[in-house]
């Protein structure tokens, strides 16, 4: 069988109009591509953006809360995982994304991207450039830099051209 | 607006024929209602039954992983959440259900029932009477005693007569 | 190299007189034998009680905080580990200790007991028989019951007869 | 009640040789100062490195471990909190501590450093200097720099300049 791609999309809970309008165009550009978005799941910042980008075109959104209250959800997330752990959740978002995107954030979005790249994972960063950050690293091949979210759909295409198999296939 | 319900359906990794059959059908009957099915993920017993139930029938599954491998979910679930956690996703578990079903099982299952007590989660025990161990703790009250998979269902719809309210409303 | 036994200490946060008495008598027993303490770190119940009996008997005490502020802790923990976890904590609770003795408590301790069970742990209940809950399970052979602290000591030294080496040894 | 002050000691879990006595120094001096020294626990790079100086110096060390298995543990570590949650223990170790210093690492030490910060935990930077992927962040005043761990101890004393207070008081 086949599974629908995992995108996490990170970033901050306090975010400006322009990551706002990235991150929502981006959830847009994920359920149109028929992949399912996982976030924080919080009502603000990127996480309320690119869910309620990815909702209102049909999308599938997850969203992995750090308290225990589900009242913390956006209303635009579908399942909301409560997990009670604060930012331990952050790795969590990671293991649990088959790709991660990262908007511009502060220090838990960098959390996040440093625990994606710990985990095995590719990390596209949306306008957002920290490379530098981890410069001279093994991981660094992983860090892709995309000016666009178009870009990033395209960049995600061709990591996964076709849709993962189950285990067991 | 509204969102869907979500069911916990917990039991052993390990379970007899009568078990995964009772898994099988309570998940059946939990997509016919059109709540989301969120369990342990694993690609056994009550986990890999009550999936597959829902599954067969048009149903939304969640699985929340105890190690950090994607490939341990079972085909019949769509949204895996790895969590690399062990043991420790239990808590996850049962706080990202809106009510807790216990299958049969062993001292995992148990550990959920009582985090979900802990966590002012209603649990509904399916042919799993294990009642007696909680007897005068004041979270008994909310520790249910169902016969079938059709029960569990009535004692859901009298508990959410309707759809929850996202948050903010 | 041998390293010290940790015995972890469990039983409710809200607990009676009689209770109270016993988890101080079995700190001071645990700090004399010369074994490090944990419990769950939080100033009431259990965990305030069996690190008063330990710090006062010249002991180790190691507390397992569930909420992100250390502030929680009681003042006769000597380390308080900061987990932001609430009751995912159990898990590590029970993993990080040797043998685990669960004094009387609720939905809480239930828990502990069933994780510490599920991990491999021998679980020694002290004046708290909640046996009848895990009978007929594979576990049950690793739950011991005692009545009195210097029971308790007894059954650990017989499971313990020596320090534990490290490893690599 | 006053208690002693727990110095967090994040890097490498692959160090070279100055990294490595970077840390074996750092250890012993944080021994000599009274204080608990807190890090991942396993055995290798700064983690070993760390534990042994503090160790050799009569220190109390405190090994938080990724996996669920104690024997990971570093032979000079005296108390392993055994997790089992892989890298989301990263969110604990800086819980844990006071003060969080930062050896020369990876992807790991950098999640530490995000999540320390994220946590309004001061970081200081032992010739690991990655300041330029937090500037501009409000947390950027809590990230400080060190060129010897003599540096880092008085920038410890300068932060602390007694012990912390128990709670309550």
């Amino acid at each position: 069988m086949r599974r629908r791609l995992i995108v996490g999309v990170m970033g901050g809970g306090a975010a400006d109009r322009r990551t706002t309008e990235l991150a929502y165009r981006l959830g847009r550009l994920i359920a149109a591509a028929d992949w399912i978005l996982l976030n924080g799941g919080r009502n603000c910042g990127v996480m309320a953006a690119s869910a309620q980008g990815a909702k209102e075109n049909g999308g599938l959104t997850i969203g992995i809360l750090p308290d225990a209250d589900r009242r913390q959800a956006a209303p635009w997330i579908d399942v909301a995982i409560v997990t009670g752990m604060g930012s331990a959740r952050n790795a969590i978002n990671v293991l649990s994304s088959d790709v991660v995107v990262a908007c511009t954030g502060g220090a838990g979005t960098l959390s996040e991207i440093a625990l994606a790249l710990k985990a095995g994972r590719t990390v596209i960063l949306l306008e957002f450039d920290v490379r530098s950050a981890f410069a001279g690293q093994t991981a660094a091949g992983r860090l892709l830099l995309a000016a666009t979210p178009e870009e990033v759909i395209a960049q995600i295409r061709r990591l996964h051209p076709v849709a993962p198999q189950t285990h067991p296939a």
